[in-house]
């Protein structure tokens, strides 16, 4: 298959994060194919580390799904609970460096667009996945780790390549059970990509910079419900202990010198007009520029959350939905980068850097490989886009997937030299 | 039908509060039958009043029951929308005073005990609605009601006798209904009655007091959604608006001399831990000895709302979802009913009052006489039960029902003369 | 001196909770020259007990104008550090019961007015210190306590009188230390009194019911300065920590069956706009009618405060300002204060009982008194007054005076049988 | 005088903003003797404008110790209510550009270090006024200009010469009025300039920037006293007002790509406690590097203090306390500067611009004059300091000020030509 046709089979069988089981048995069964080693499910994650997993009955919906699709059942019995990150790996014909290149590969809960204007529908390969939605470009995403598995495939070379099929980025919930199953600590380079990001066609940028650390928390409260009228003091309030943790969450301070944000996105308590609400849960995030300051956020958050359970007279249970790290690309990488773009001579425009902002769990990766003595970079593929990232009409412009398999197969050339 | 089996066969056909579709359309036949003037729906019911309406699917749902329960279509489709309130008149020989009684017909929302200890389930005659139970005796309210019209049926008098067959009494929805569209503004004497409430058998209060005035509100604020991270500032905030809303609440003063309740049951706000949240709901209620307390604490709520949304820039909505009335009884009616009780030679105990607590919106028709020059009284019938109203336990000893018949037939052989 | 000489005089030197170091002298010296045994100071109050007490320098500022206007240096020397409570005792001539009456002798912190209207004006015994007034009739009771003293000192009688002079009944500070000494340890019936509180001229109350338990603190919450715009994030703000204590000490719930009360009365944080607050002080209070209710309610508060304290990473400091317990009179002692009334033909109505309202401290005694098997009462002496209590224009109708102190003098002789 | 002769003069004679009596008349009689045309006082500032004035008696205090200290009666006169602002002219030979300089003459209310390594002490010339003192090098600043002054007074130029000498920098309160009095209305280019700010001996800043625009805020909430036991519904409490302005204040959303501040600074209410607070007063501030974020802040402050204390049932009141502008230096000033400072031979070190943080009132002229046309810039002159800005061991490096005066001088000599 294509690349364009890889990218328009996938963007018709969307899913959402932990649930990829087509998906990643496609790769398994491709990269098998190709020669690769291939890794998958408890191998490459640790089942430990892995937040917001999906319950149980969905994840069997989709793995249902996944077999009436055509995935096959052997491969995906691997993938049980949700663990469908693939990682595939090629030895070259001498010693020589570790080089990764890391895509990621879910969908997002949006209804698709059904308007004839959306390219999907009048070219026939929308989602067929109600509510599931490929709206932020993984498709091509996991389209050129293909590609670029093909390119490499037949060539000489010394060292070793590792191509990382990651799950769950959306969320920032599936980078970190594969470092914690120790998928990057060989790696001495690794390459990550995104399409879009607001960059034209032709134009590259070697090192996105500007993503925010950020933890995603759930809290959950547990008081005494009680007749609102016959017994109101024999109650312990949750929706009164979860509304003042909302508002102090979001009297944290501000860090002079140091981006920062909170956001309590969900709270939910109660029953009954007449009864003391005994339960509440709320899902909040905090994000900065630093990883020190979001370990601070936390920290306080947790703090807000002990102290005003205490207050109110609550049990509380606090649970990790979703990490990123902040990071900063290796200056000699994004160098290299560039220098390989430019020479490509099928980029009209290179940037070093380009600020991206937001936040994105490749950073987990990158930390990691970095605290080794390695270096990382996330590349941005310039790639114009219908509507905004993560929007109903979302669609990307095809011919950047090329530009972006050529310049990752050009790179990892010149990592694994013959 | 016997008064008992009247009232197992309502028991086992509970319905919730507007969908009594199958209970309203037995009792028009058998008034009908017994030559009573039926009215009913939009006669006897003004729409714009209802408070807490099932959305329509449930209403529809409800209603296709009844008629595959053998509800007559004909007299079901004059209740459209959840019109099922019920008036059945008889006129006397000559002028003289009208009397009403009046007695309440919905169900609750509770599954109810599949238990062998559980004497429906043991007798045949436990729910078959799942989920819906008959938990507060208002199953034998109605039968009640239906053996006292056959009763008075051929018996002749003076003035007029009026059956009030309410829906919905649970959340103090139905009255407000009945009495905006007429129902009791030419009634001189009202009885309303209950069965259990802590009496033993054998034990009648001829009023029962302490009754709340409640409202249940429901509140909605709109904001505007906003990535949390990429453009916080141009959210805004109804999560953060309904927390200060629930805690304002919460603060509002005790009243010295009054006896007050607040209480926030619901907050539900937001959809996603990385949006500002744009939208909240809040069910509240307040309740206070005094009506005119119970009107203050409304309008301090309506002002929290409306001064909070200003606040935090948010629409905001506020809608009634139940309100019942404080009442006192009229000490004459009161004598009446006690001297009635005592003489019948089938009460052992006779309190004139007895405090009942809670809220009760047959309130709202016992203020209304009262304002118009009548008289009314809430009566309050022995009843040994099973487990504690609202418990899916539940149930009366039958005993009391032909106790609760005869007692108000006497009643109005006294206030209907011959 | 007369009664109504000694009421002016002391309306015209009034003193504050802890300072009523001339009152407290005067009383000395009438006591020990009507042949009492007079306790004084560290002999009737134990020190740590003493809540609310004036910083040093108002304590040294009132001593010394104490011993300018008269007070002797020796018995004013015995209450350093505030300790201004008196016992005089008589031992009768044979055993018998300990019968004991306090009242209280401190004035408020209430300029006076100084209109031509005023009585104390027009007649010249105004008070002569900025800022302070017997706004509350104590300067009558400790009138009539020494009216009593006198009327007794030469009869014969069997048992022993204790005659209590209480300081700083306001805030509810100076009875718990004086139980604390054991005062009232021995005492088999205590009568307590107060003028006025709407009861008419010739109307005596027995047994004032309705006392309120009430906890008065004071909270200190300590965190971390910072300047607010180079370094918002090293504060730690107390300001924030005590808002929310605020609110969720207002959010406490009702209580069923038991009126309770609570109240923020201050609220004192930070220094300047750019300041990110560091301090904090609340004075709230909590009421109740049962006192474990108010128990309850303040160890909600105590966890209020530590819970929130935690969650701002505050230090915070919980100290008693005042303590007042609901009491009830007993029935027995009630009966016999109605019975010398009636028969005194002095009173023109006798109530057995009379909710008073509010709360006071001699419920800490009587509460003693009835753990250790005696009898207690608080006794309402109707007495017109202009103004409401702690009002600046407060005046007494002084012929309640010579009333009140009879009744006590003909229940001692009834209680101290010759 | 000489330039560190009069630094010291008015270091000893510190005054507070608004205050500066005796400073501002110095600089009245200095100017007029050098030929200036003075205007003061009302000519100069509009009182509208004025904001945080300190109230009359502090006011007449300071204008008394002025005159004591040898103020001329008939200057001081022209400044009644604090009108402490100054402007010399100096008309050139010919028609030519308005160039103006700015200083400021304001003092800090520090209590001045008594220690012998202050250097004040020691040379015998620190603050004789307790309680305030120069601790931010405003009187090097004013010394400065004067300097300026004396220097430019004999030369020949082209155009118009305007020294200004603002009142009540600190708070952001002197420029306001002066501003809005028209004094830069004219005004073609406009130099500020600041000793210290953590720049070395030697070096030079052509353009300060990052200064935040800033507004404080004085906020004061009106409600209704009750007696917290006996009536807490009639109350309208004030203090629950307060802290729920507080919260949601510090809950107001960061705004992406532009830093904010905000806090509460000052929160006081109520007075006992059992009193419900009538009265609260917060003082707070916003801040942001845009002046439409800062305007859009305060906007948003309004918004919560008129909802809440429409929640609450209270009258509220803003009153601005201090007001600053986000300003950028003009780069063709700038530029100017750079190449006059290092052509002088006297910089070793030459910025073009250096961020220097904070807020300063000076930006309030530079908006004015960059909306009329004109250019601004905000010099740092480097000087080593003892003790940070706003200590009490606060010191500058006086052979600064001869620097600082010659730089001046030479830039004026280019923007006046012969």
């Amino acid at each position: 298959m294509s690349l364009i046709e890889d990218r328009r089979d996938l963007h018709r069988h969307p899913e959402l994060g932990f649930t990829e089981f087509r998906t990643a048995a496609r790769v398994v069964e491709r990269l098998t194919s190709l020669g690769y080693q291939v890794r998958v499910g408890r191998e490459v994650m640790d089942p430990d580390q892995m937040l917001g997993v999906p319950p149980s009955p969905q994840l069997e919906a989709a793995r249902t799904r996944a077999l009436e699709e055509g995935a096959d059942p052997a491969i995906v019995s691997r993938m049980a609970g949700g663990l469908t990150g693939v990682v595939g790996e090629l030895e070259g014909g001498a010693p020589g460096p570790v080089i990764a290149v890391r895509v990621d590969m879910d969908a997002l809960p949006i209804a698709e667009s059904a308007g004839d204007h959306h390219a999907p529908v009048r070219e026939g390969f929308a989602s067929i996945h109600p509510g599931v939605m490929h709206a932020c470009g993984h498709d091509g995403h996991t389209a050129i780790g293909l590609a670029v598995a093909e390119a490499i495939a037949g060539r000489r070379f010394r060292g070793r390549l590792k191509l990382i099929f990651q799950p769950a980025e959306e969320g920032g919930r599936g980078a970190r059970p594969m470092v914690a199953a120790g998928v990057v600590d060989d790696v001495d380079r690794l390459l990550c990509l995104h399409l879009g990001l607001g960059l034209e066609l032709g134009t590259v940028a070697a090192g996105l910079t500007g993503f925010l650390a950020s933890e995603k928390l759930e809290i959950t409260l547990t008081g005494r419900p009680a007749h609102a009228a016959a017994a109101p003091q024999a109650g312990r309030n949750a929706l009164l202990g979860a509304a003042t943790i909302a508002l102090a969450v979001h009297a944290l301070p501000r860090f002079h010198g140091c981006d920062t944000r909170v956001n309590v996105g969900v709270l939910e308590s109660g029953t009954a007009p007449n009864i003391v609400p005994a339960n509440a849960r709320l899902v909040l995030e905090v994000r900065a520029e630093r990883g020190d300051v979001c370990d601070d956020l936390r920290a306080r958050v947790e703090a807000i959350v002990e102290g005003t359970a205490a207050a109110y007279g609550l049990g509380r249970q606090i649970s990790p939905l979703g990490q990123t790290a902040a990071f900063a690309p290796d200056p000699e990488l994004v160098a290299l980068v560039a220098e390989v773009a430019g020479s490509s001579g099928r980029f009209e425009r290179v940037l070093n850097t380009h600020p991206a902002g937001g936040s994105e769990d490749a950073g987990l990766m990158i930390r990691r490989v970095q605290e080794r003595g390695g270096f990382g970079t996330y590349i941005g593929i310039g790639c114009p886009t219908v509507g905004p990232h993560h929007s109903d009409v979302f669609d990307i412009d095809e011919e950047a997937l090329d530009l972006g398999a050529e310049l990752v197969t050009r790179l990892l050339t010149r990592l694994l030299p013959a």
